[in-house]
């Protein structure tokens, strides 16, 4: 069976999965994106790693073609450029490199559009043409979609939400600016606030016993679910600085949903809710009351994994 | 020989002009847009004084379309929806009532979405696939062009950039928020910072014998080239939120150029240099030092009732 081998590369973990032309992952796996000096060698880690998995699995499986979502991944020129979370610096040469190791066509692409594509084909977003995906990791991503079509813009680095402006003077991030949206809004972001609440309020948290290195940010769920009331307005803060960025990006390109996926987004009504009420006091009236704020249909699901996958099926279906 | 009628709606005067398929202007002209209690009654005297233009013109030219461009025209739905600007409010079926009066079919979409249509056909943007229209009236206008066509959204609304948070709890705007980029960067806002900074600083200026009333914005451009310091400060502050939210808005459709219409862009170095240095600043690295900011090629032309011609004749050709 011809299968393709989609891949997700995170700041933390690689995450790869061999999935057919359905969209069904028939084996899926990851390894630690750290550790690796130099792009060459996780590369050739990668390669080693699903080589043997390959033999492990059956003969049956014929690997054509590589997609691949990573930060600052770029379609048009093959290549990753100075991505904030990643070890290797300057621009990558990346599909080139790839092609070599594994001996079949590559593509890459920014991770948060694998994940719009994979929402647009296996998700909920098929009955939408124009909408948003933000991912929610260690920083915030985005893939928009207009006329059922990512937007790539004239370099390839379209959809880079995590650095708008939401406070002036803010957060320092890692991009070098202050203030902005993923410094607020991702998992370290909503970390950092719990930490900014424990100094400007003064009630009773069970915050109040961990440190920052060891604050895991499902925690602030469990903790908002039992009404511990840092979680609570950390959530609070949280959407509303979300929501009121949406409101902008309305106002640029008009979405009917925006979905949100990764594990902030896993919080629920927690900050779906703070996020929805903060976007629609801050829309322009004619935008009010008809966008939906979702979680993502493959939550649980690697749905970078599942987009890279479509995305290189669809480059080996136009090559004929 | 067959024309259409290219009509450009004003928050003040409605341009329009009698545009061949070439997109030459055969005739152009304007009526006020203020005085009319009713749409009907509008139309109607709008109907009146073209019908006496053509009789006078000549026998040759024979009318086959309109294409209009209208602050909230909704290219979908055929109407105008709550514009801020213009004295007509609900939801105006405007398209119906247009082929009504004229007997001819008519188009109808957002003024800037015009002026972005009309740079690409007949003005600079033609090497340009993904670039942003800024029309600085009495309001800030913005068409978006991805791959080479503009961003309608899901409902018809896209690119409303006059409305995006410029400053947090900010200056009152028609739409009923607060801090919007137009309320500072428009012909109405630059006059607005003119006096913010009359009462904040205390230099000597020719605006002080200027009543708000009466202060013209092209006055702004002349005492500038004169040396006056609250001219020169208000230029720099308006390029310097213009470029700031530009910066966003790369973010979001990554533009190879920005271009900049109507009045206030008549103004040239004195809106461009402070907007470019403070986009730049506040660009993510990755888009640096490659997007042009330039006044439209076509400044001293109607581009909106040339682009609104360019709708009509597509529709036209589309019906075979």
């Amino acid at each position: 069976m011809e299968v393709v081998l989609g891949i997700d590369i995170g700041g933390t973990y690689t995450k790869v999965g061999l999935v057919d032309r359905t969209g069904k992952i028939h084996f899926e796996d990851q390894i630690d994106t750290r550790g690796y000096t130099t792009i060459e060698s996780f590369i050739e880690a990668l390669h080693l790693h699903i080589s043997e998995r390959l033999v492990q699995l059956s003969n049956s499986f014929q690997m054509v073609g590589i997609g691949v979502g990573a930060p600052n991944g770029n379609y048009y020129t093959g290549s990753i450029e100075n991505a904030p979370n990643l070890a290797w610096k300057g621009k990558i040469n990346f599909v080139p490199l790839m092609e070599r190791q594994f001996g079949i066509p590559a593509v890459v692409t920014n991770d948060a559009n694998a994940a719009a594509l994979g929402e647009m084909l296996f998700g909920h977003a098929g009955d939408h043409q124009n909408f948003i995906m933000i991912t929610l990791g260690t920083g915030l991503g985005s893939g928009l979609v207009v006329n059922g079509n990512l937007i790539y813009g004239h370099d390839g680095f379209a959809g880079e939400l995590g650095h708008v402006r939401a406070v002036d003077n803010g957060r320092a991030c890692g991009c070098g600016k202050r203030g902005c949206l993923e410094t607020y809004v991702s998992a370290t972001g909503i970390k950092r606030t719990v930490f900014e609440l424990l100094a400007i309020e003064n009630m009773e948290s069970e915050f109040r016993k961990i440190p920052f290195t060891k604050l895991k940010p499902s925690l602030i769920t469990t903790l908002a679910e039992k009404g511990d009331p840092i979680a609570v307005m950390a959530f609070e803060r949280t959407g509303f600085l979300l929501g009121r960025s949406l409101a902008d990006s309305v106002a640029h390109i008009s979405p009917s949903c925006i979905f949100l996926f990764g594990g902030l987004a896993k919080a629920g009504k927690w900050i779906i809710e703070p996020t929805k009420r903060s976007m629609e006091e801050h829309l322009l009236p004619i935008y009010r009351n008809k966008i939906d704020i979702v979680p993502s249909a493959l939550l649980t699901k690697n749905i970078a994994v599942l987009g890279a996958a479509a995305l290189i099926w669809n480059k080996l279906d136009q090559r004929g």
